[in-house]
């Protein structure tokens, strides 16, 4: 069975091929895509204020909704270009968290170890 | 059916429901938490070579992976906080992109329209 | 009469060669690098509150100076890289701000005009 | 006598305390607007190779220019919020990069010991 991520992979890379720009879809150029499309969500939201931030308008949730489209676009090409199952490596992740952050020591608390990277 | 996104997404949830951890997962926070671990995505690919890029190393792969991870949870948690569907998000965008760029036009060239916003 | 920035290039320049680091150096790299850090100030806030962020404990504020010394030395050897005046540049940019946004209509707005580019 | 960067940080201020734009200028905000405006910088060279990279025609220069002079913008502003001098701070870095990568070890090295921190 092929998974949502993967149907929206193959779609990109037929995306790509069929405009022969494979050739610049080299994972340097595509982490770079994606950090610029990434700074166009956070523009989105960089003069709201928290409360605003949390309910967009309608009109804030269409451009918003658009960038996520972009940022996820690049993540699944890029994921794809280095053969890395995104969704494999968030639950890897997230074991991780789950020892680090014991929920008895953590709650309610953004405070981190120091010691520990992010 | 449950796809593997929206499984995710509620692992994600549940990790930060038994924190206490909703109070900081804003979207404003959130979208800021997505920046800085792009920011750590780009910084492991800043000092390749594109070649070293397209083919890294089994350790440089191992922190990419770790760093990708990151970057789709936080994505993931701030889609679900908004109510925005990833995976259709990005195909809307797609369908944008190939009314916008006609292969034979584009074919082989990074040039974009310049009125067009990227 | 030498400008506190062009002192600053020169040392990074300076140690970039001591180091023979310039092939590194390129603005490709320089500017990724600048993402790089940019994503690690960001880090530094995104879990506090805006009170917070206003008024930062000495330790966070140590933190957020040290990235902030990352960000203006990449900031400034890229431009250096490129032959661009930052001073210049930012002036120039304001110049059109402006003319922009006069006073009277965006006084106290932070809505700006959805036709113009920010 | 008044550095060049002061006399930027006074007419951002100015150009903020006109419009009473300070409730929006917080340094929340002002680091989501750094990164904004550093993903527009790292779009302009996202695609280019990096010979292009390195010698940018006038077209790409011109908007290079832009987007730096943007980033500069807010990175004096939020610089200037938080009371910190960008200047002494990434001289102070660069000390500790002067005592942290000696020539002789990492001459011509991308490498960086991978215990420390970037």
């Amino acid at each position: 069975m092929t998974s949502d991520l993967e149907t929206l992979a193959t779609r990109l890379r037929d995306f790509a091929d069929a405009r022969d720009w494979d050739q610049f879809h080299t994972p340097k150029n595509l982490v770079m895509a994606l950090a610029g499309e990434v700074g166009e969500l956070v523009a989105e939201f960089q003069w709201l204020t928290p409360e605003q931030a949390a309910s967009p308008s309608d009109e804030v949730l269409a451009r918003v909704r658009a960038e996520l489209g972009d940022v996820t676009g690049y993540l699944v090409r890029l994921a794809d270009r280095l053969g890395v199952d995104l969704v494999e490596a968030a639950h890897a992740k997230l074991d991780e968290s789950e020892r680090r952050y014991d929920p008895a020591t953590y709650r309610g608390s953004a405070r981190k170890a120091p010691q520990l990277p992010d």
